[in-house]
């Protein structure tokens, strides 16, 4: 084999790598959008077919060979190059470590969770998914343990999210933001509190479909690459390239912000997403480099853009004229307020940007109690309500609305959750950065993002998986990451809106 | 190798066919359904991938000494098995005579073809379709000979959608239509027209919806295993076994009664399909047997039991339920003239059961033109225009309404077109056989289908591909298939709406 050889083949394998990967994440996708209930089975029966040839072509001889070569020649490789080989190593690495049968299994389980979930969610009845979840958290367990034997589970899927996070600089990160959040909230509740009215009434879901459009359009999104279609629990997924991405929202009728603001979070993650370099496709690099960059991006452009004074204002009058009659007398500072009202509530995704965290906080406990052994997945209701009061002052009336309500632990996303706070908070030292060059402001006065996502795209979508998340926030921040950085722009908005 | 060994190297072997059938049927639903425009090199390249390992596995040595030693064991096989060796080893053989890098290119020809075709269609443009359409009969005539040098081209793809169809045999049947479709329209000119006023008005998507749900429930699908979603083209398609059926449609808000028909014709090909025995599924005997068979359910259930004077009265007063504005002052007869008015148009799909065959012919006399060599791609919306004015009296005003209304060629679905006529004829024949036992019309006016669909479970749909199309013909009607059946049944009933 010559280095010539080595690189095609190298391509090849990526290419089947991509395919299969395309067609795995368009199973799940058809299973959360379109796909009739009765139909997991069906798609288990495929999935364990095609996970069996994936790992078989993954974990094959002549993979290895190829990509030891490959790794012995580093030093004629290009930085992109060595990147990929370093991360597909890694990849199969881990693949080789799994027992095929286990792999299989695992993904077979997966889809099954996932319909499993919904019904019981559908019902609210956390017993008829209890067994599924237990299967689910101890094969999570065990696969981990097989990748890296001597690494604690939990600190493993942590690091999966986000390279290089362990559960002490994760304990240490939430410590910090409660410091700083706990006091801001008993202060909030303290003021005289905000009126959110104008985010009930009736909202047929043809015309949030509208403003889903709208709104896909303002924030920049490519509507020839990136779909959009209704499911469950919003998501967004990429099917084999970043030339094809689709988010996914879930319109509530008595209630237009839900979907307007999960539609911004899903196309900030569909705006990294496809923001990749074009060469990068059908490579290993394509995409987004960890779930904390990728949560920076949603939750920028869903809070940090989109429950902004200036992008109310920017979008106030489409919303008059898409629900004329439910906007009557109100005004884009009225929009400000309702879609910033600080108060503890039941539903994660719906939380305002100052009680978030604490959502986050109560998944991490559980989940890093059920990974530990000291909590049975049985008792993950209780406990969730006890913290829920705990955290939030607030009692959970049933799983539907509370352990249930998410889909991840569903998915197999174990270790995913701290990501959305971390990205939170990547995202407002994102801005600050951002507001050296760019008025960000003056550009949501005008309507033009392009400079916003013109910063990002080159800070940060472009270059896809080539930088570690660490390398990625040095490149882009140019200083230590610093978590006070978000509370105190929390601080200073809702200061602002409370007037405290 | 053993039997026993060989029966589970088969099974394998099957369920890894089904497998890849899933996915590739899935990326085609998902382009055809919730794909964005600009994507379908993106899939294009996933297909190329999937072709390639889909063809090595079934092409390889192991598979073809697996069937070889089965067929020589044929003796001790039951029925099924030695079916499905015999339609594998077909497939096979098809396979094998087809170079791989061909037949990839075509699998991805067709993914561009149809989204190229799409972009034509909404713009009415025949010219930007014409070079890939060209593509498209150029390597469907070069495939055909690859697999059967010896046999004419077009004949070939007229037994691959029917087993056992060749032209002669299609001219006769067609003939035959001619000669009593043609004076019973002249004499339905003649007669008073009948109002279709009733399906003209303004249905929100929504509110048919709704409909379409109703429908689908009453004809008798398991909407826990078929799916409901809209596309351009009303299609329905099997995703890796009979436990997961899709069907299409199209809401057009100023006509009700297009998608409704289509649901109920689409709804019939999904009972067909779903209805196999369980224990087909993930064999080659699972699904429909041929496209004529095929559409016999489709159009049976669209027209002769959904066009029906009893139907009509069933669903009427849900009809008035959803959209009680428009059905204001209108009665169910008003409703069996108004989706039974007899009027030679532009639309194929929305063409009422007389006219409806002339559409097919000249779809045959086009396709079987070209693939003869005798008319360029280039010259068939000129020829499209032309007989449409000599068959069914009417300009065709642009290529929209005209040669690309139909997604068929687009697909490769050559020598297809013939399947809905002979199978409109076939179902009129079952009905004249199913009402020696089965009183069809009670049965619509309970509002109880299930002793029709029983017949056709019992009679076809359990069967899969057990049989050949002339078996299945043979055991259902225990006499010669008549297709003056057909238009003896066009006469009585339309003779009947006109008072001729």
């Amino acid at each position: 084999m010559n280095l010539e050889e080595a690189r095609k083949k190298l391509d090849g394998f990526q290419k089947k790598f991509f395919a299969y990967r395309h067609v795995l994440s368009l199973l799940s996708y058809d299973g959360k959008t379109a796909a009739p209930a009765g139909t997991a089975e069906n798609r288990a029966q495929t999935i364990s077919v095609l996970s069996e040839d994936i790992h078989r072509a993954s974990t094959s001889e002549e993979t290895k060979e190829l990509l030891e070569y490959l790794d012995g020649e580093k030093d004629s490789l290009t930085e992109k190059e060595k990147r990929a080989v370093g991360l597909l190593m890694k990849d199969i690495k881990k693949l080789s470590r799994i027992p095929r049968d286990e792999f299989i299994s695992y993904r077979e389980l997966l889809i099954r969770s996932d319909s499993i979930w919904h019904r019981a969610k559908e019902n609210s009845e956390f017993a008829s998914f209890c067994p599924t979840l237990e299967k689910v958290f101890e094969m999570t367990r065990r696969l981990a343990l097989y990748v890296e034997p001597d690494l604690d589970p939990y600190d493993y899927q942590l690091s999966e999210n986000e390279e290089g996070l362990d559960r002490a600089t994760a304990d240490a990160f939430f410590a910090e933001l409660r410091e700083k959040i706990v006091p801001l909230l008993k202060e909030i509740k303290k003021a005289p509190q905000v009126d959110d009215g104008l985010r009930h009434g009736y909202f047929p879901a043809e015309r949030q479909k509208e403003l889903s459009v709208y709104l896909m359009d303002l924030i920049g999104l490519d509507r020839d690459h990136v779909g959009l279609s209704t499911t469950e629990h919003p998501f967004t997924t990429t099917l084999g390239s970043h030339f094809d991405t689709r988010i996914t929202t879930h319109y509530y009728e008595d209630d237009f912000a839900c979907s307007a603001f999960s539609v911004i979070h899903e196309g900030g993650h569909a705006l990294y997403e496809t923001g990749s370099d074009d060469d990068l496709a059908f490579t290993v690099l394509d995409g987004g480099v960890s779930m904390g960059i990728h949560e920076s991006q949603s939750r920028f452009y869903e809070n940090i853009i989109g429950r902004s004074r200036a992008f109310c204002s920017l979008i106030f009058p489409k919303l008059r004229e898409i629900f004329p009659d439910e906007m009557k007398g109100k005004t884009d500072k009225d929009l400000y307020l309702a879609v910033n009202k600080v108060a503890p509530s039941l539903i994660r995704t719906e939380a305002d940007e100052v009680t978030y965290c604490l959502h986050i906080m109560v998944r991490y406990e559980l989940e890093k109690a059920v990974m530990d052994g000291d909590l049975r997945v049985s008792d993950l209701p209780g406990e969730w309500n006890r913290l829920y009061r705990e955290y939030l002052g607030i009692d959970v009336p049933n799983d539907k609305v509370g352990v249930l309500q998410d889909t991840h632990w569903a998915d197999g996303l174990i270790g995913y959750f701290p990501s959305y706070a971390l990205g939170s908070a990547y995202g407002a030292h994102f801005l600050k950065k951002m507001k050296e060059t760019v008025d960000v402001e003056k550009c949501l006065e005008r309507g033009d993002l392009s400079p916003i996502n013109e910063w990002n795209r080159e800070k940060i979508w472009r270059h896809g998986v080539l930088y570690t998340p660490a390398q990625m926030l040095e490149r882009v921040l140019d200083e230590k990451f610093d978590p006070g950085v978000f509370t105190d722009y929390l601080t200073e908005k809702y200061s602002g809106i409370y007037g405290i």
